[in-house]
């Protein structure tokens, strides 16, 4: 057997997850991961804001008095006693016992991730497609491609999705004979724009989506993490019928425990879970009793407040270090929650062309392509304000400025800076012109 | 959308996952697990045999000591501390830096189950061959056939795989011009049968799949427990090229913590981490510094060892209740190693049809025909000595006995216990005349 029997058999997958994206962005974050370098490329909780000697003493006492059960094999569903948290953990947004929420219809994941991987494979075939925003997780997009599914972009603006262009992408789709198997949105500050579905939208999105009798995969990472008030209630909580609702404790409480959930209409929820018993058996006993223990010891609700103080904080010094700091024609959103500003750089600058630059001067960003399917977002860049504390976000857009300044200059004396071909068109409205 | 439109779209993957056989099995578990049962049916290892307190101490230090590393986000293949150590873990098999072993090659997984899925997800198409002992382990098959592969079985016998048996399978899967993709065994203390392949065999198992240009997918799970000295040395420390091995720290520690590896052929080994990272992101964090803090702190070699002498001293039991206890006509394995023990039922008894009456006794165990891709295994089943303490095994072989020795009396009043058309055929020569 030969190196090249084995890239024979893989180059094929390989192109379907997207091989060169993926390996891009994991060397850019090995680079972003020096010290010395501001990274605001990541997408990591604050860690450092959970009570930690707390968790440790709980997490020691699961393996010494409770390690028969939490060290041992589970079940494929994952625990009754954290499908009961989870549960109450979705009560906070609404969605509860009156819109048909059960444990018994929740799935345990390996993160959100694998609760996207699991629909996906659920409802996949080669061909199909699935609408997203534009941007959108680049994640999702892995998975999608890793299905061999095509992903079509709906735009958007300040308020999310626009409803009329989700209606126009399913007409044009329904004409050229595609099969299109659902609409995978994250409405509540969303990644990697920030931006939220407005309220009347929601229904709107809701409608359109049900009339077309296509499914709703609502990924909600983020939606108590606001920092203005609630956010509009989750789509799953509007409607029993039609929605796949995924979650993760990675951003409320701790990633490094990869739990994550997906609420799954009834018809389904037994699929859900052999696929997951053939992709990892069942999820940890261990991290499950974790989360578990977590929810009905320890004050949760408020360690949200704290995340959400936090990250307001952070939000608001990247929106003031990006007002006071940014080269004239750079935009950006404003984030009501989550981890993600989304900014549109000036007319003629290449995020992606520009990283190395951007390396050099220490500070790191995810370029816009990576949230695109289709080469979109070359003027693009998400920030990440949840991991840097103040100063060092300060100090990470004052470089990002810095290198934006050359780049200007550089494009003044020869004209442009960015390959052949690949110069955005049009203008730099917020949040982008391939959202408008 | 209703439910009828889910299972339309579903009911093809339902299909795919084998869902009759993975639902009866974990129906089978929860009957199983009722306390009134002796389950002679799972696969789980004696944790209370594990230091508990030290483990738990270990455990809330991850938590306040470590917490903002071990409660992140990490990297798709896993922290390099762990991969050091499982390869010192390899090295204690035979697989080391001389046949080029190196943590480089290493993914983490979580647990074994994820790491065949990401090689079947690499390699297989629909339609493809995956050629296998016959019995093999029930949640390959799972994954095999979600991939839409289809399963052809190598008949075993007292040395494990019979290599003539696979140079006929593959010369006949030639002529039909069927794709092979790889050869997937256990070769050491196989589930379901313990059984061994040997030495000779080993060399000459690998040379036909050289020449065939077939891969080996090679899963470990078992190799470290053995009871009368060491095993043959893995099929990966006899060849660099060609093989996967795949194994998990499920049987040597916890599967509570779900972390697996695979050693990959160093061609691949991005290929497996970008499809690790479409599926899961990454590996848990704290399960892996729990892991790597155990192999580096605590005296795992030890634990081996406490873990051998207490599944030798049930094998013992369960070899002398069944050598005491069975009718005549039954014949079993003798497992030198690992979890389980394989029987052959006298002539014209179903495991299956018997499971009910079995259940009613109080004692559970696996049917045969689990751990087959084409029916066969009705006159067989699966006993499992790692969980029950040795009273507990001779109890549940003794009520098992009074189950088989009633159906036996029933056959001579009525012909036939099994099903029309479900017969067995032939002898019952160990381990099983499918293997023979």
């Amino acid at each position: 057997m030969t190196g090249t029997t084995l890239d024979d058999y893989t180059d094929r997958y390989a192109r379907r997850v997207r091989g060169m994206t993926a390996s891009e962005i994991r060397a850019l974050f090995a680079v972003a991961s020096r010290p010395e370098v501001v990274s605001l490329a990541g997408g990591a909780p604050y860690i450092a804001a959970l009570p930690l000697d707390a968790v440790g003493e709980m997490l020691g006492k699961l393996g010494s008095e409770h390690g028969v059960t939490t060290l041992q094999y589970g079940i494929g569903q994952g625990t009754l006693e954290l499908r009961e948290r989870i549960c109450e953990v979705m009560a906070l947004s609404g969605i509860d016992a009156s819109c048909g929420a059960s444990p018994d219809d929740v799935v345990v994941t390996v993160g959100g991730q694998q609760a996207l991987d699991l629909v996906s494979r659920l409802f996949l075939d080669p061909g199909d497609v699935v609408l997203a925003e534009g941007p959108t997780y680049v994640g999702a997009l892995g998975v999608f491609q890793a299905a061999q599914a095509q992903v079509v972009h709906v735009p958007m603006d300040d308020e999310g999705l626009v409803p009329e262009a989700l209606e126009v992408a399913i007409a044009d789709l329904a004409r050229a004979g595609r099969r299109v198997k659902f609409l995978y949105t994250i409405p509540t500050y969303q990644n990697p724009t920030g931006v939220t579905l407005s309220e009347e939208r929601r229904e709107r999105v809701l409608d359109i989506c049900e009339r077309a009798r296509l499914l709703v995969v609502e990924d909600d990472p983020y939606g108590q993490l606001g920092f203005e008030g609630e956010a509009p209630a989750p789509l799953r909580a509007r409607r029993r019928e039609g929605v796949f609702y995924l979650s993760t404790f990675s951003k409320t409480f701790a990633p490094g425990l990869r739990v994550g959930w997906i609420l799954a209409p009834h018809a389904v929820r037994d699929k859900l879970v052999i696929a997951s018993e053939a992709q990892i058996l069942c999820p940890s006993g261990y991290a499950q009793a974790a989360v578990a223990t977590y929810l009905s010891t320890m004050p949760w609700r408020e360690q949200l407040k704290v995340y959400r103080e936090v990250y307001r904080e952070r939000r608001d010094a990247m929106l003031a270090a990006l007002e006071d700091l940014m080269p004239e024609g750079t935009t950006w959103t404003n984030p009501a929650g989550g981890l993600f500003v989304w900014t549109n750089l000036p007319d003629g600058l290449d995020a992606k062309a520009m990283m190395p630059r951007a390396i050099a001067a220490r500070v790191a960003y995810v370029p816009g392509t990576g949230f695109y399917a289709d080469g979109s977002g070359t003027g693009n860049m998400r920030l990440n304000f949840s991991f840097p504390p103040p100063e060092r976000i300060r100090e990470g857009v004052r470089r990002l400025a810095g290198v934006m300044e050359q780049d200007i200059a550089m494009r003044k004396v020869f004209g442009t800076v960015t390959p052949a071909g690949r110069r955005r068109q049009g203008g730099a409205d917020a949040p982008g012109p391939d959202l408008a």
